[in-house]
């Protein structure tokens, strides 16, 4: 049911601002500088919502609490495990600039006793990414990822997403046979994941989408051979450029597991060969 | 006399908790979560107050506020330029856990009315770098910089470090030649800079002088070609481990210059051979 709601949406291409993501993120003012909100079941893994789809909603409200309406820089520590529900976004702008904005945003929901629980909490520099200057004098190259029918996605193998999870019928992942040994329990060994990147109702990526991106495919850990959960301490994202249309490539690399934590390395590549988002997470490694 | 004083510094080697740059980066307790401090002059590059050095005395305020006194990760946002004088520091404890806990602090200067004028605002997650597992399997190797009395300082040449500056006396930084091209007018073209870094008094490091380290070398861009200001907006450092004694070594990477904006990657590695922090920044790139 679900997979023919998707494919009917697909059929009718969903576009930026009339899509499932648009609507899961969307945010209503309450009073100045304060936002409702709903966290949909829909971008769950196993219970928890996804952080890149917080991230990506409190962009939302930090971009309307501006004065500049695109992502620069957003750092996000997070704080509480998140359920589906009602949300309050707080945001605050910190310093407002000609070029740039600076702002602060929490994500609150509610205990039992109406308490208010922060989840995550950012700090992000906002801008016109239009108004970008025309210099790319980007050094990286695109990740050698094999052509998108040759990478492997959630229908085609035995459950290569552990625990069901209802955000895998809402992004349209597919994996780079070379880094999902782990899911026939053959992992690398290598902290590499990379794949190819959209959203299951063909909604193009725009800056908002990108916070979800670069933190949608499985952990690097996997490949690592450690399983479990691999809980974000904290995200930073680079948005430096809007998406042209079309599929997504992320690579992710972790060079350093020790100490019972490793970073994540996220780059985001757009159907242009332009280098749209970087970001770098602390996260919790698995115990085993 | 200010060489004079350094070299008497060293043969009495400083140590961590008696140095300049504990002294330089103390605060008072004015209030709860409320300190006062004091922007050293000596630690400024042309006019502007060291970003490095500012994020070392945010953290240090932040290891007092908190109940856990180790960064682990202090994403910092850029707002307005530091001047050498007074200063606050207002800390906010935003949650306290066994392991972790994540706060937030801003660094404010005085207008000439008096007004607070907000400088630098950090979000950070503290923890306890001696409580780390002893499980390392960092699969990054440390940069090949040639040793040490094969690369240069300021005293090797003309001017290597454009502009005099304070806190060149304060730092003990040779720069592998490969990433020097910059200052004798042909500039490799790369987007790297590499060399070994010290406290000019022998004070050894340790977490909070980290801070200062990620954001110590000449910026990249330098070596792209670029002169001038390269002004950091964001900067995210992870602190992975306590360093161990004697000369550390930093790398910085550029691979993203696009649209008027940079990354800078830092690695820092210490003498025993452990990848002690992991930076990114995201600057602006200067105009020609």
């Amino acid at each position: 049911m679900a997979q023919a709601a998707t494919q009917a949406a697909q059929t009718a291409q969903a576009t930026i601002g009339d899509s499932e993501f648009d609507r899961d993120t969307a945010v209503t003012l309450r009073e100045e500088g304060v936002y409702d909100a709903e966290l949909s079941a829909g971008w769950t893994i196993i219970h928890a919502v996804n952080g890149g789809y917080l991230l990506a909603m409190l962009g939302r409200a930090l971009g309307e609490a501006l004065p500049h309406a695109d992502p620069f820089s957003v750092s996000a520590h997070y704080l509480t495990a998140s359920v589906p529900g009602p949300a309050v976004i707080r945001t605050q702008a910190v310093r407002t600039g000609r070029t740039l904005s600076t702002g602060q945003a929490s994500l609150f929901q509610y205990a039992e006793d109406g308490t208010e629980v922060e989840r995550i909490r950012v700090l992000a520099t906002y801008g016109d990414l239009d108004a970008l200057t025309e210099d790319i004098r980007t050094s990286a190259k695109p990740p050698a990822i094999p052509p998108r029918e040759h990478c492997l996605g959630p229908s085609d193998g035995p459950a290569p997403i552990p625990g069901s999870s209802a955000i895998t019928e809402r992004l349209d992942i597919k994996l780079d046979p070379a880094t999902i040994g782990w899911a026939v329990g053959r992992p690398s060994g290598k902290g590499e994941m990379r794949g190819w990147f959209g959203l299951a109702d063909g909604r193009d990526a725009d800056p908002l989408s990108l916070l979800l991106t670069v933190d949608a495919l499985p952990p690097t850990s996997f490949e690592l051979g450690l399983k479990g959960w691999t809980p974000t301490i904290e995200l930073t994202t680079h948005i430096r450029c809007r998406p042209a249309p079309g599929p997504l490539r992320v690579s992710i690399t972790t060079r350093n597991l020790a100490g019972g934590f490793l970073e994540e390395d996220a780059d985001v590549w757009d159907s242009a060969d332009r280098l749209v988002a970087q970001s770098r997470q602390l996260a919790r490694a698995p115990r085993s």
